[in-house]
């Protein structure tokens, strides 16, 4: 998920609307399911959120509706809760001090006991996110609280795990980031007006420039162009979460002082320091393992080459093939250049190995296409723990390197070797980042007290709405 | 607004969701807004709503996937409130025994103090309808109650206004009406299914038989195909809604005891028992006019005839022509039939006159078509006080009758006479109500304590959705 | 099919496809399948057609991008040869002067004969319209001609059958009508600016006002403000279609000097003079039977009813019911009012009878409704013979008159008794109509040499678009 | 644009319409205005096309409606005539022998004439396509013809330009390519089904086997499952568009014998050799510079980099910013990684330069992004006449290298310094190509007599549809 929220600045001309859904392109790598905007104007705030990807969502028509100098936004990516247009965000509600529009990325580990002790008093639940009980949360402080800002302080002691939240009232932008720091969150400024983000491809995409990272823990509130920061003073273990580097966010995004190209070139250069193998070429799978094959093949001095082509049209609704076609070819998506590998001892870099499949297709596709060895690299650690903050990691039963050993891998993959970054090589890749990082998804280490497996609300006696 | 709800026999073969479509098709006139439909299935709802109608909102698919025999369905008219599709019914949510979801006709009087005293407690509300208050209240209540109908017993002792609810639970169907009775609610059957909806025409249209109206106060709940009844207890002095028989039920429909096209046929005949003007032909304005012109001419002894057409593709969004063009013709939803009119005399008979503007341009047509004399008859005593109950009739000052008399109004629409339906003959007009009626609009005798003026939720502070 | 064409005189500020616009949809009961409007605007012809009713295919955006002073319009109605996108009109095409937009009403006998010639010669045809052959010939006849309509009179001597068309070029709107007269085409007034339509209650609905017919095989040409008339010289028998009267055309039209409203009327007055049974209310079938039922009650003395209610939302696509459903239940559509008809004696009228089943669902839904007895009156005289002229009758085999005797249809449709309006009373019910009228559908007498059977083109060897 | 056809094998079981739309999709880089797919069944042709991407413009729905073991399928690009629906290609229509579908890429040098030619005669063009005007031609000589192959080989002589074709008739697939080879055009194999396509790439996309190009001057046809090969006779200077390598074609393809990867690499090798420029990082523009820029890599032995971020989302309409936005930012499309250049001597490889605008804001990123030294380098030689086979390269007047010197482009760009790629190194690229190639953009040689300027049909006098 990615969030974004804007407060233009009293006197700008900017839009913040048109500003959000720039942004909002620029995030699109982070939740492809569903996207919304919701601005504040003159104490009404509007709103717009449906299924869909950004460009596909808004029209010129919603974007002029959508008026007011304080904007909010949000993409999401597809739940194991399924298809579920409720969960679009911005959630957007009243209460008894006005109105609230709740964007949040992460994922609460105390969610759903959260929830029931809400219901257990009478709550009602729309949806199955997250952003819903944080916002149940604040709204009941806020009866007690001097402000919004102050509500939020409250809200944050009951709250667990990992929470990047963007709000929006009637005249306040108010953003926080959970004390472990588990998501980014990242504040920006284009001329006087203020910007919060999730990774500051966004603030380059609308022309902005960075100003710091929120902090773990930190709350700040934009009221009349006036920025004020003030902290939850919880203490926890800072947690950065490594794959947003390894896979999640975008290369020309830095993030808590470390630039996400940057990184994975490192874990490639790791990788090409425990290399014994002799090879021809370094290719990365696309998208984000191409930096990590750059990185590679800087450090061995092997060159690197573009063994693959994405079609560029993907991420739009895709009509399968039947299992017939799907059998016959895997090419739709990812094409070996036959050119760039035929008769080539290969080594082919990609970012993780989950459940191994694709990694398979994608070996076989580079064996089709003429290469003698196809030698594996992989940019992260083996996934061995599942991760309860918002990465949509499948269950341990599934993970690949859970239940096999690196050779038992190496075999069902197809691939002539195997290696995998080195754990103690981790805090080289992100070598500068001002906080430590969550590693729980290698080591089993969880910086807050976790169940015993991940839990899905309302998969057993939800609310669902029809597939369209 | 219309509702309806359906409870499939154990055994029975009969789609809930198909019946409900072909039930809202029937109370399309009711609601052209929004219109949704929810089931529930093995403890999960589905539900589709959106903004539109009916056969326009539903896809083969969406129908498809609304599994369940416990069926609900919504229609939504435009409130003040505007274009909301949040507004869209039925409203489906979680709660601490399941889920719920909730369909309303009405409008409450106490409303917005529910809503403020439950917002006071830190409550949440994403919408500006009655329905999500109540729904808030039964929640609530659930938590101590018994069973789900006993929650809604209790929330009975809050509520003050108009409501003809039906809600859907895991395993029931519940269906109530006010104490009051404002707006109506009627049981059948269809085989052994069990079904409600806010006027009988709906059953017709699935081939269900009438069984009986829902007594004001009465709570019906129907589980496992077992039927059940309670009372409320509340004393309320009855007062069923006179407009739905001049103007918004079907003519097919049957309410409370009374056919619709009989109390306007009997309109007509009472209101040319008064008059005292010679004329050729007694015409009325389609389609609410037509049995009221048609009693008249009966009485009257005037040959009844077909003054107009309507073009019968209105109900969709038609783009409106050019302030140049609307002067130069209003006949693109209305002409008049000049083989009918011209060289004569004209009675026309309406239902109402609001603002009057609508009515001095049909007076206009037909004089253009040749009608020599307009004699304007109304099937209903002039419209005086605001209604709290659901008939979203504007503010007092706007309407025609509370700032003008007889004589000024007869001059600002351009008829040669002018009658109103008498207020001493509308018992009359209803003659075989088993209920009392609510004459408020006539007479500003309000059977509740109502509030100074129409309140609008969220007009000021608002929660509202882009148009699209 | 319905056609509308306008010339906006040179400095008026009418907006040509704004007016066709509203036009269209006042014609929208001839042609539900698709639509389409072309304007002409220094020198380029723009266009947007599609699928669907008026008012969802056309867009504010789709209005404003149509500028020119010279609009046509077209609605098309579902033919035999299927759910075709590529036979929605206007057709719009280019050739060796310039271009062409053409919209047809009718239907040619000798199309495909004139097809197969041009084919023969190396011709190319995209849809199974008669409007392009009718192009086509058009545009041949062009390279030698003086003129466009130069071109036009010379095509008229290939036709054989119904048309009548209005087409566009650069500058001239030009309507002609085939020398028979089967179609109407009329023309009016709108300020300065001229207008062309099938039927005058286009012309009420722009507030145009009626001018006069087009004579049959005139050619009018627009051009700079200017109208001019000429002759095709081709002698044919005038035959229009007496359909149009009884069931095509809307009510509020006048039709070669005749109201639609007034024949109907009249032909109810005619049933009623051969009527010897005893009845206590006469009710028409919605929409058509509505005016021969005021017809009848009149002559009759019978007390006139308005015994049905017809679903003011149909019109749009609606899903099927199972047939399950169905067989419960017909009443979507169309229901009976009870209190309209119960305990009474009923004469119904409707305006005829093609294959039965529809007429005895209705028969029946009045017994349910509590009708003692059911007497069927027929506005028309049995449909004996296939039309080939554009009404879209199906063959001989299914039309329950050329199969069966007047007892027996009475029997299959369920009613007490059973006429039809009187072939000699046919001369009455168009009194006053400026032509002689077509009646081969009755008689076999068709004043054009017509094949043994209707044939449609493209049905074997067609191009077809798929469904959508 | 791009072509693609299948005849499925008689008992096999492959879904032609289906394996048409994966290959349309994998040639979705060819075309992105509109696309479409027609399916030849028991002699009835059916077709869905629009504007539109592939994935946007089909569903599942239309997929199952597009029955056949036939199929053919096409993407459009934007054109200079402007948005226009009716171009959507394949063109399907009717003549004297039966259907017939065309898809064509390519450009017409004499099609006007041509068009004006058949036009003086009568003739209808409902496009402004040079589909349109092939298939006029094929079919008038179908009347004397044997075949229609034997049809489209009389057509050749006729035609001169670029033109890969692709027809569809009851029985067979043909396929034909003009005699000076400008566009490519090969065929596949998939078990015993027969595929044509515009590149090698949609062969791969559907798991096909690359059997060989179709020859200049060759027309293929497959009938029951049996290929059979004529030639034209037609003598011509073969000229093969050296821009599908450097721009058009996807990098997996391989093209008459040259892979479009290894062709781009080999050009920026080229490059490399006559730089003198000193630097740390070579990077490429993307998509199609990154080839071109890992082979100046290779050859000069500076580093290669990734230093830019394409937005993997775009390729569907986006929503332009305001000017003012525009003016504050680039970067929604393309962002540079600031990691990846800060502080670095770059040279930035694109493939060609027209209006310099691009190129100029691309260059501006890098030195925002920190690059100290952008050293620009151009994979082509400068473009200095039009095209007329089908580039859609805008007139000579706007052409940056044909109105500036090497230095003043250099300056308007802002680039430390400048290179094209050497004519004379041409050969090189392609070596291995098995034709001459055409290189009129850069020397003004044209192998076929060409008008003075690209003429466009319609332009001026044309036939248009609305934007939507």
């Amino acid at each position: 998920m990615g969030v974004f929220g804007i407060a233009v600045a009293p006197k700008s001309e900017i839009n913040a609307a048109a500003e959000t859904y720039s942004a909002l392109f620029a995030l699109q790598h982070r939740g492809q399911e569903s996207c919304g905007i919701a601005t504040s104007h003159k104490g009404i705030i509007n709103f717009h959120k449906d299924m869909g990807l950004v460009p596909d969502v808004f029209t010129a028509k919603h974007l002029e509706a959508l008026q007011g100098n304080l904007a909010l936004g949000h993409v999401n990516y597809l739940t194991a809760d399924g298809n579920q247009r409720v969960n679009a965000q911005p959630l957007v509600l009243s209460h008894i001090n006005g109105n609230l529009a709740v964007a949040h990325n992460g994922a609460l580990v105390n969610g759903l006991k959260l929830r029931n002790e809400m219901e257990r008093r009478g709550g009602i639940f729309y949806t199955t996110s997250d952003a819903e009980i944080i916002a149940h949360l604040v709204v009941r402080e806020r009866v007690w609280a001097d402000s919004i800002e102050d509500a939020v302080k409250r809200t944050m002691q009951y709250l667990s795990g990992a929470y990047s939240v963007i709000m929006l009232s009637r005249n306040k932008l108010i953003a926080f980031r959970d004390p472990n720091g588990f998501r980014p969150l990242c504040m920006g400024k284009i001329d006087d007006s203020i910007v919060f983000a999730s990774e500051s491809c966004a603030l380059d995409a609308i022309g902005a420039e960075f100003v710091r990272d929120i902090e773990p823990g930190e709350i700040v509130t934009v009221e009349n162009g006036a920025v004020n920061s003030m902290k939850s003073g919880i203490n926890a273990r800072k947690s950065a979460c490594v794959f947003e580097y390894i896979y999640f966010a975008r290369p020309d995004s830095v993030i808590d002082g470390v630039s996400v190209d940057e990184s994975r070139k490192e874990a490639g250069r790791c990788l090409a320091r425990h290399n014994t193998v002799d090879a021809d070429v370094v290719i990365g799978v696309p998208d984000s393992g191409l930096s990590a094959a750059l990185g590679f093949a800087e450090e061995s001095g092997i060159p690197y080459g573009v063994g693959f082509i994405k079609n560029r049209y993907i991420g739009r609704t895709f009509i399968q093939p039947s299992q017939g076609q799907r059998q016959r070819s895997v090419k739709i998506k990812l094409n070996a250049i036959a050119a760039a590998v035929r008769g080539k001892r290969v080594i082919m870099v990609d970012d993780s190995i989950v459940r191994g499949t694709t990694c398979a297709r994608i070996v076989s596709l580079l064996r089709e296409a003429g290469a003698t060895e196809v030698h594996m690299r992989v940019s992260s650690p083996p996934f061995l723990h599942p991760c309860f903050f918002g990465t949509d990691v499948p269950d341990r039963e599934v993970l690949i390197a859970h239940n096999h050993n690196l050779e038992e891998i190496r075999e069902i993959i197809g691939a002539d070797s195997l290696d995998y970054l080195h754990f103690e090589d981790l805090p080289q890749v992100v070598k500068g980042m001002n906080l430590d990082f969550c590693h729980a998804c290698f080591t089993g280490d969880y910086s807050v007290e976790v169940p015993n497996k991940v839990e899905k609300q309302g998969l057993e006696e939800g609310v669902s709405t029809c597939e369209q």
